[in-house]
C-alpha cells in the first residue's frame, strides 16, 4: 500500500486550518475521484419533512446530548466549553486505530479512516455537531451520519476548516475542548495559534469526554505480548538500548520518552496485536541513561515476556522495568521534576501535546527519534529476512496471478473473493502472521480510488475486459511485505498500455538511480514521476515508504522526505510505486520494494562509496501491458535482468514448494521479455545483413 | 558563478555552531581544496623569537588595544563585554559588501569574502583575537594577519566553532557584543541559544564598536540612483506597490518592512552602484495599505529620481516618500507602537536582528518576503529582455572563444589578461554596465578551485596543455548574465573528455526535465547530478541559481531549495551549472542560463499543464571535449537542437553586428555536431545498404 493514507494522517494538523492542505506541487496529496452518491433511500435526506435518516445511520441525539453536559460542566474544567474537538487517533498517533479508541467513529456513527468531529454546545442542551472527511467516505457519511450531524466535506470549494467554522460558530471569548492525548505537538501548536489569534481559548481534557458517555466501549485488548528472537531481529534488545544510550548521549539527552508503537516493539524484540494489521502492544518506553521502563497492561507481561526481559534483574544497565500503562504521564513529569535530569529527548513528530506538556520548554529536546533512525536501516539478519520473506510472498502472490488467468475468464472471481483467496494462499507460506493491510483488490474504475477497498457495496467482478489492481500485503516473523502488481486478463487498449509503460519507465527510472549517501527522499521523487510528466500525466500519491521487518507496513523513510530519515543508508528498505489513475476508468500501481545498497561505480570520488536500488519484491510486470519501444535501452536491460532474477529466485521456492505449475507459468512469464526492442532491433538489422548476404550470393552464384 | 558563495554566506548561521555547516547529502557546500601554502617569506611565523610578520600584514596592535577600550566601557552598554563578534556581512546582509562596511577585514587584516572576527577582552587591555575563514583564505590569512590573531581554520578537525571557543574562554557569567544590524535573525537566535546553554549572555550594542576605531573609514557612497524605463522593467512601481499590497492584504499584513537591497531596487525600478557587482543602492523601503516610505541617501534624490518616483505627491496610495536612511528603526519602532497596525511582515530568511528585534513577537509576520516571489517571476518583458541580453553576451563570448584558440597557441594570455580581454568585448555590448561578479578565469589545477578568482600570485598562463575555465557575466540594462564554458585548446585527455560529458549530460538531463508548476528545487536537482553519480563522481556545490534583471546575479530561486520561492512558475530564469572538479589537475563547468516554460506534452492531467526549461544561454559545446558514444539519442537530439538554436539565434546577431569572422566560427563550431552517434549509426546502416546495392547491382549488371 502506499504512503498516502499516512500522510494524510501526517497532514491533520495542516488540514485543520487550510482548505488545500499539501500543495499539488507537493505530489503526495491524494485526490481520490469522487464517489458517485448512488440514489435512493440508503442515503440521509436531512431537507426533507420529517427528515430521512436510512437504518444503517446511528441515533446520536441521545449520545450528543450527555456529551454537551459533560462539556457544560465537568470534574475536568471549570465552567463550560463551547466546542468539544473529537480526533480520530490513540494516544500514540498510530495509523492503524483499536477499536477502542474509535471515538469519532462512535460519536458521529462515521467509520473509515480519515474525519474530525466537532461539537458545540450552547449551554442550553443544544448545538451543532459537524464531522469533516475526504471525498472516500462522503457516500459512506451520507449512509451512516444521522440529521444531527452537519457533513463538512474536506477541500470542497467554500467548505469551513475546522478553525474558520469554530471562529464562526463561538467567536470571542469562546472555550474549545480536546483531548491533549490525541494530538501530536503540531496540530496542537497551529490549532491554538489560530485560536489565540480568534481569542478563542482551547483547553486539553485530561479526561476524553466521549469515553464518559460511551457506556459499551470495548475494554482494553487481551491479545498477547511475544518475544521476537535473536534469528528475526538479528540485535539483542540490551544491544539496542546501549546503542539508543550513545545517541542520548551525543545529544546531552538523560532521558528518552518513547511514545510510537512500532519504535517501543522495535526496542525490546516484542510484537502483539492490539491494533490491526500492525504487530505491536500499547505501551511507552522511558531510557535514561541507566533505566529503561516499560508501561504496558502488566497483565500481559507472561513467563516468557518476563525472562526475555530477564526481568527482576535489579542493577545494572541492562535491566528493564515494567510499570503500568497509565503511569506514563506521572513518570514524565517525575523527570521533568528531577533536577538531575537536564534533558529529555522527545519525538517532534510523533509524541502526543499530552506528553509534550510535562516537559518543561527548557529540558526538551524535540528532535526526531533515535529509534526511528536506527529502526529504518536493517541490519544483516532483518535484510536477510525481509527478503526471504518476499521470496515466499511472491509464491502466493504468483500462484494468486495464475489462478486468476484461468479463473477470470470463467466469470467466478470478484474482488473480495480474489482478495479473500490471496490471503488463504499466503496464509499457507512460512511464519505467516496474518495480513500487514487490507488489500486493495480493484478492478476496472475502482482502480482509480487510490484508497479503495472493497466493500459489499463497491465490490466488482475481476473481468476480462478491465484493467485489476491488486495491492496487498503479508506479515512474516522474518519480515513485512506489501506489493502492486496491475494485470488485464483479456485485450488492454493502447492507453492503458501507454500508461502503464510510463509507470513501470518511473518505477525502472527509480531503481537505476545512484545517489549519495545520506539522501533524503525528496531528491529522489522526480525520477519516478518524471515519464508520466514528460507525458502530462501525473499521480496524486506518494512514490514509497519504508516498511518494518516484522513490523508497520508504513514506516520511515518515504519518498519525498526532506528530514528525519534519509533513503540513503544501506539496508534502507522502501517501496517504490509510481502509479497512474484514470477517473471512472482504470487505475494502474506497480510497487517493488527496493533495498539500498552500493552501488558499482567506474570511480570513487575521494574513496566515497554511492548507493542504488536492488528490486527485493519479484513477481513478474505483464508482457501484455508493456510498450516496449516506449522503453529506452537502460530500461529494457533492467527489465530483463530483474525478470532473470524473479526466475532464479522465485523459481527454485517454487520447485521446492512442489508447485510446478506456478513454475511453468513464471517461466512463461519472465522468459518472453527476452524478445524485446533490443532483439527486434537486431533482428532487423540482420535482415539487411541477410538481403546483402543473398545478394552477395547471388553475385558469387553468377 | 554558482550559488556556493551565497549558500555559505547564509550558511552562516550554522557554521556559527557546527564543524560541519551543511551535510554532504546536501550537496550545496563547497569543498574546496586546500590551497598550499608557499614556502618562505610571505607568510607570518609566529613561533619564531621574534615572531616573524610579513610586510603585507597589517599592524592591528593599536587597532585592538582600542577596540577592547569601547569593550571595557562605552556608551552603548552598561558595565563591559569580554568578548566582541565582528561578522563580515552589512546591515542588508548582502553578498557583495561595499568597503565601508568590511569591517572584519578593517580590524584583522584578512581581506576576503568569508570569515569572522572575535576579539576578547581581559579588562586590563589585553585579550585574544581569533578568525574563523574557510580554507580559500588560509594562504591569504597567513600574509594578511599579524601575530595578535589566531587563525582559525573552518571546518578542520579540531578546530572550535566561534560558539565552542567563546565557551571556552569566557565561561559563564561572561558577556557578548555584537552588532544587531549585521546578523540575521536565524544567526542570532543559534548564537543567543548556545550563550545562553553557557550562561553566557549575548548583547546588541546599537553602535558598531569597529566604527569608533575606524579613523580613516571610507564615507558613504556617493554613487547616483537613477530610474529603470518601463522599457526594462515591464511594470511600473505603481502596479508593483499595487500587487505587493494585495499579497499583503492575503496575509492580513498591515505593514511591509523590506530590507534587501535588491528588493527595494526592484519594487521601485531604481538602479545605483553601492556596492560591487550589484546595481543596488543602499534603501529600505516600508510599504502599508496607504504609504510607502523609501528610506536612503536623500541627497542622491535627483530631480531624475524625483519625477520617477512622483515625490510631491501627497494623497492617493501611489504616492512615495522618502526619509532619511537612518530614520529606518525608529520607523519600524513608530510601526510597532501604532495602534492601527496589527501585523508587520519581516522577511524570515533576509532581515537583520536589529530590525527584527523592533517588532513584538504578536506583531510579526516573519515569512519569505512577497518581493522576493514576485522578482522571481520574470514579465514578458524581462523575459525578452533576458534573453536579448544573453545574445549580445553570447557575442562577446564567442568572439573571446574565438580569439582565444588563436591566442593561446601563441602563448600570449594568462587568466588575467583573458579576463580582461573579456570584460573588454562585453564592454562594447549595447547596454553594458559592468561586470556582474568577478570573473572566475581559471587554467589548469586553477579550474579545481572551485571559488577561484586570479589574483597576481596565482596567475596562469592559459595553455593548449590545459582545461581553461571561464565563468564570467556583466550587467546589461535589460539583464544580467553568467556563464560558464569550459575548453581545451590543445589535446584533452580521454578521463577529461569523460567528465566533461558527464557535466554536458548532467546539464542536458536538467534541461530535458518536465515537472509540476509549483515544484521546488530540490526535486529537480538529482537530475543534472546522477550521470557523475553513476560514474561515481561528483560536485560539491549547488546546480544553479535565480538571476535578476539587471539586478543581483545570484537570487531566488536555488536548485537544492526547498521552500520560498519555487523554481516551478513561468518566465522563472535558474543557472543549469554542473561541475567537476579534480583536485591540482582541472575544473568542469558548464553554466547554461534556462527559462521555465511550458512544455508541449501529449496529454493534459485534469487540465493541468506542465513545465520544462528553455535555454537562454546560447554559446557552443566544444566538441573535441564530447565522448557522443556516452550519449543518449534524447540528449543528443538536445545537443544538436540547441546548436541550431544557437546559430540561428547568435548567427544573425553577429552578421548585424559585422562580425564575419566570429559568424563563420560559429558555424564550424555549431554544425560539426550535426555528425553525432545518430548520423554516424545512419552512416553506418547506409553502408550495409550501400553494400547490399553494390551487390544488388552486380547481380543485375550479369
Amino acid at each position: 500500500m502506499h504512503s498516502a493514507i499516512i500522510l494524510l494522517i501526517c497532514a491533520g494538523a495542516v488540514f485543520l486550518v487550510s482548505g488545500d492542505p499539501v500543495s499539488e506541487g507537493d505530489g503526495v496529496h491524494p485526490r481520490s475521484p469522487r464517489v458517485k452518491r448512488a440514489p435512493g433511500d440508503s442515503e440521509r435526506d436531512c431537507t426533507a419533512t420529517p427528515p430521512y435518516i436510512p437504518p444503517t445511520a446511528k441515533d446520536t441525539t441521545d449520545l450528543l446530548r450527555r456529551l454537551r453536559q459533560g462539556m457544560q460542566s465537568s470534574a475536568y474544567f471549570a465552567g463550560s466549553i463551547q466546542a468539544y474537538i473529537i480526533p480520530a487517533g490513540d494516544a500514540h498517533l498510530s495509523e492503524y486505530i483499536s477499536e477502542r479508541d474509535q471515538r469519532r467513529a462512535f460519536i458521529s456513527g462515521l467509520s473509515g479512516s480519515s474525519g474530525t468531529a466537532v461539537v458545540t454546545n450552547d449551554g442550553s442542551g443544544g448545538g451543532k455537531a459537524a464531522v469533516w472527511t475526504d471525498s472516500r467516505y462522503f457516500l459512506q457519511a451520507e449512509q451512516q451520519l444521522d440529521c444531527n450531524w452537519i457533513l463538512m466535506r474536506q477541500y470542497e470549494e467554500g467548505v469551513p476548516t475546522i478553525v474558520e467554522w469554530l471562529v464562526s460558530e463561538l467567536g470571542p471569548g469562546g472555550r474549545v475542548g480536546i483531548d491533549p492525548h490525541l494530538v501530536s505537538i503540531k496540530w496542537w501548536e497551529v490549532l491554538e495559534e489560530a485560536m489565540t489569534d480568534a481569542r478563542i481559548r482551547l483547553f486539553g481534557v485530561p479526561k476524553n469526554l466521549v469515553d464518559d458517555v460511551w457506556d459499551d466501549r470495548p475494554g482494553p485488548s487481551q491479545a498477547p505480548i511475544f518475544p521476537l528472537g535473536i534469528e528475526y531481529t538479528g540485535k539483542s534488545w540490551e544491544d539496542k538500548i546501549t546503542d539508543i544510550r550513545e545517541k542520548m548521549s551525543e545529544q546531552n539527552a538523560d532521558a528518552l520518552v518513547l511514545t510510537k508503537l512500532d519504535e517501543v516493539a522495535w526496542l525490546v524484540n516484542l510484537r502483539g496485536s492490539d491494533v490491526p494489521f500492525n504487530p505491536v502492544f500499547f505501551a511507552y518506553a522511558i531510557v535514561t541513561a541507566n533505566t529503561a521502563v516499560l508501561y504496558l497492561d502488566t497483565n500481559k507481561v507472561t513467563d516468557d515476556v518476563r525472562s526475555h526481559l530477564r526481568l527482576g534483574c535489579t542493577t545494572g544497565v541492562s535491566c528493564v522495568q515494567v510499570e503500568a500503562y497509565d503511569t506514563l504521564l506521572s513518570a514524565v513529569e517525575a523527570l521533568a521534576a528531577d533536577s538531575g535530569i537536564r534533558k529529555i529527548w522527545i519525538s517532534s513528530a510523533s509524541t502526543t501535546y499530552a506528553v509534550f506538556s510535562k516537559v518543561p520548554e527548557s529540558k526538551q529536546i524535540l528532535d526526531a527519534s533515535p529509534v526511528m533512525k536506527m529502526k529504518s536501516k536493517k541490519n544483516a539478519v532483518e535484510q536477510q529476512g525481509l527478503k526471504n520473506a518476499h521470496i515466499r510472498d511472491a509464491v502466493a502472490k504468483c500462484e494468486y496471478l495464475m489462478w486468476l488467468e484461468d479463473a477470470v475468464p470463467r466469470g467466478s472471481v470478484t474482488e473480495i473473493s480474489g482478495a479473500d483467496y490471496l490471503q488463504q494462499l499466503r496464509s499457507r507460506q512460512r511464519d505467516y502472521m496474518g495480513l500487514s493491510f487490507a488489500a486493495i483488490s480493484a478492478s476496472g474504475p475502482n482502480g482509480a480510488v487510490v484508497h479503495y477497498r472493497p466493500s459489499e457495496e463497491t465490490n466488482r467482478p475481476i473481468t476480462t475486459s478491465d484493467v485489476y489492481l491488486i495491492d496487498s500485503g503479508g506479515q512474516y516473523k522474518d519480515g513485512t511485505t506489501d506489493v502492486t502488481r496491475t494485470v488485464h486478463f483479456g485485450q488492454p487498449t493502447d492507453y492503458q498500455r501507454e500508461t502503464y509503460t510510463l509507470v513501470l519507465m518511473g518505477a525502472i527510472n527509480e531503481f537505476l538511480q545512484v545517489f549519495k549517501q545520506g539522501t533524503f527522499g525528496i531528491r529522489l521523487d522526480q525520477a519516478a514521476r518524471a515519464p508520466l510528466f514528460s507525458y502530462g500525466l501525473e499521480y496524486g500519491h506518494g512514490t514509497g515508504h519504508g516498511l518494518g521487518s516484522f513490523l508497520n507496513v508504513h514506516e520511515d523513510p518515504y519518498f519525498g522526505g526532506s528530514a528525519g530519515v534519509p533513503v540513503g543508508e544501506v539496508g534502507t528498505f522502501i517501496t517504490i510505486e509510481p502509479g497512474y489513475y484514470e477517473d471512472g476508468q482504470f487505475g494502474i500501481r506497480l510497487e517493488t520494494l527496493a533495498m539500498v545498497k552500493e552501488a558499482d561505480t567506474k570511480y570513487n570520488f575521494n574513496g566515497r562509496t554511492y548507493l542504488t536500488f536492488e528490486p527485493v519484491t519479484l513477481v513478474p510486470f505483464q508482457e501484455k501491458m508493456i510498450k516496449f519501444d516506449m522503453m529506452n535501452e537502460n530500461q529494457l536491460t533492467w527489465l530483463n535482468d530483474y525478470h532473470r532474477k524473479v526466475r532464479e529466485t522465485i523459481g527454485p521456492e517454487l520447485q521446492r514448494q512442489g508447485k510446478n505449475d506456478v513454475y511453468d507459468w513464471l517461466m512463461k512469464n519472465t522468459q518472453s521479455f527476452e524478445t524485446s526492442r533490443i532483439s527486434s532491433g537486431a533482428k532487423a538489422a540482420s535482415s539487411v545483413f541477410l538481403l546483402a548476404i543473398a545478394a552477395m550470393c547471388s553475385v558469387f552464384s553468377t
